[in-house]
C-alpha cells in the first residue's frame, strides 16, 4: 500500500480494523480521521498510539475539555496544523465555545512571549519556585 | 544598573515601582517575583507585559486555574525552565493537584509525539476539520 | 530575477551553475531540487550550504542512510514540510524501508514526548550521566 | 511525597516498584535513573511511558544504536539538557563512538539550518517528492 | 460570523472597526491583512495586540527594518508561514533589499545550527559571559 | 580527551590550533570562547563552522551589529542558553546599548506571540504577499 495513501476500513489488516473499530465505538464516530488511516501504515505505532491517546484523554483530575484544549495550546506552539484542526474540532465537540478559544489563544500567545522574554532576559528561578 | 541583577523596589524608578505596586496589589504578594524584577531594566517592556498577562489571566471564559495550566502546557512544550517552575507555582496557588499535573503532563507530552507523527508522516487535513 | 521563482539553469549565472553541475555530478541526477533553485539567489548561500551538506552527508563513521534518518527525525521535530518530503526520499533512496520510517517516526515522537516530560517535572541530571 | 525530590525504590508503592523492577531487569542496570524516579509520582504515566519506551527501543528494523542516536538527535534540537545527557549515555554504551557522535552533532547542525533556510525561502515541495 | 472566515470591514463591529480604522491611518494602507481580519473573532486580542504591535513596532534605538527583520529571524525560526510571508513583506517595505535578505536567512540558518551543537556538546557558558 | 573538557591550546592538534589562531586573530582576541573549545573534540566540524561563522557574521548588506541581533532573537527564541549570553556579550561588543537590547527582545516576544496566534487561528496568506 502507497504510504501517502490513508489506509481504509476495507483495506485494512484485521489488526488495524481491531483499533479502527474500538476508535469508532470510543468516540461514537461512523469512520476514524486521517491520522488513524496514516499511522495504520505502522500498526504497532497505530496500536500503542491509540492505547496511549484513549488512556490519558479520557476523563480523570481534568475533563476531556481541558484536556483537548492543552492539546490545542501545544498544537498551535509547535504549529503543527494537522493537530491544530483536529483537536480544535475536538475541544468544540467537548464544549469550548469560541470565547473559551479565544481566551486559550490569548494564553497561548502570551506564554510563547514570556518564555523568550525569561529566556533572553536569563532570569533565575526564584527560591520560592524552585521546590 | 547592571542588567543582569534584579532591579529591586528599592531601587526602582517611579514607574517600575507603580507597576510592582499593581503586581503586588493584584496577587496579593508582598514582593513580585524576579521575571518582572528583570523586566524592570525595560519599563515599557514591563509595563506592556503586565497589562497585557493581567488582562489575559483574569478570570472570564476560562478560569485562572485553567489558564495557569495552559501556561505549564506551553512552557514544558518550549522547554523554558523559569516559565515551567513559576507558572507551575501559580498553578498549584490556583488549585491544581499533583494529579492534575499529572495529567497535564501526560497531555503534554502525547500532543508533543503526535504532533511529530502528524508532521512526519504528512497527514492532510480531514475535510471535516477544515472549517 | 524574481525571488519567488526558482532559479532554472538556464537562467542561472556561471557561479550558480558550478554549484548544479556539482550537484547533479555528485548525486547522479539529472536536475538539482527546488531547494537548490531557490538558495540560488544567494550564491553566497548556495556555495557555503552545498559544500557543507555535500562535506557532511558523505560516508564516515556513520552511513548515508543514517544520516539521512537523522535529517528526517530533526525535520519532522522543527515541522519543516519541505525537508521531511526531500530528506524522506533521500533517505528511502538510500535503502530506507517502510519498516524502518515507520520505527524512525515511533522513536521521534517518544523523544518529543519524554523530552516534554523530562522539562515539565524538571528532572536533574543524573550524576553518572554529566560526564 | 515531594513532587520535586525522586522517588527512590525503598519509598515507592508496590506498583511502581514493579516497573523499576522491570527497567532493571531489561536494562541490567542496578538502579533506575532520575527520569524514572520523577516519573513516579504519576504511576500511569511512569507505566505508560515505560512500556512504550521499552517497545519503542527493543531492537527491530533499526538498531539500538541508530534508535539511540535518534533519540540524541531531537533531544540536541529540542534543547533538552537532561535528555541529551541521559541518551547521549545511552548511546554510548550501544556503541556510538566520539566519531560517530561528531558525524551526527554536524547532521544535526546542518539540518536546523536547512529547515529554517527552506522555511524563510518559502521553497515548494518537487512535485517528485510529494508522493 | 464562521470562525473559519475573515472579518471584513463592512461586517465589523464598531470596536473591531476602530482598531481597523487605527492600522489602515498608521500604516497608510486601504486594508488590513488576514492576520487581523481573523484577529477580529476576538476583538479583546485584537485590541491589544495591536497596541503592543504598534508601540513596539515603531522607531527607538532600533529603527522599523531592523525590527522587521529580527520578526523574520523569529517567524523563519518556528516555521511559521503567514508570518514569514506577512514580515518579509513588511521588511522589504521598510527597505530590506535582496542582498540584505540573503544575509538576514545565513544568520538565522546558522544561528539555528550552532544552537544545536552548543545544546549537544553541553558547552558550559564562559565565565567572562554571564555577567 | 575527555569530551565534557574544553580542549584548551595548549592541548589541541596542529589543526585545531590553526583555527584557534585565525579566531584569535580575526577577532582580537586572547583566548577562544568554550563554544569552539568542545567544537575541538571533531576537528571537521570545528573548522567547517568558523569558516562559515566568519564568512556569514562580517560586514555586508547587514552591519556586525544587525547580524549580532539577529543571532540574539533566534538564540532566544530556541532558548539556547550558551548562544544567548556568548552571542548578547558579542551584540554588546558591536554597539548594542541597553534599550537596543530592550527593543529587540520586545521584538522577540511578541513575533513568538503573534507566530502562535496566526498558527492557532489558521490564517491564510493574504494573495499581496504571496509573491
Amino acid at each position: 500500500m502507497n504510504r501517502r495513501e490513508p489506509i481504509e476500513y476495507a483495506n485494512a489488516s484485521p489488526q488495524v480494523r481491531a483499533v479502527f473499530d474500538d476508535i469508532k465505538r470510543s468516540r461514537n464516530v461512523e469512520d476514524v480521521n486521517n491520522f488513524w488511516k496514516y499511522m495504520a501504515h505502522d500498526p504497532a505505532t497505530l496500536e500503542r498510539t491509540w492505547t496511549s491517546v484513549k488512556e490519558i484523554m479520557s476523563p480523570g483530575a481534568l475533563s476531556p475539555l481541558v484536556k483537548e484544549m492543552l492539546y490545542v495550546a501545544v498544537s498551535a506552539t509547535n504549529g503543527c496544523g494537522y493537530c491544530i484542526a483536529s483537536h480544535g474540532a475536538a475541544a468544540r465537540k467537548a464544549g469550548m465555545t469560541e470565547a473559551m478559544f479565544g481566551e486559550l489563544m490569548a494564553v497561548v500567545g502570551m506564554a510563547n512571549e514570556t518564555n523568550r522574554l525569561a529566556n533572553g532576559y536569563r532570569v533565575p528561578i526564584d527560591a520560592a519556585f524552585d521546590r
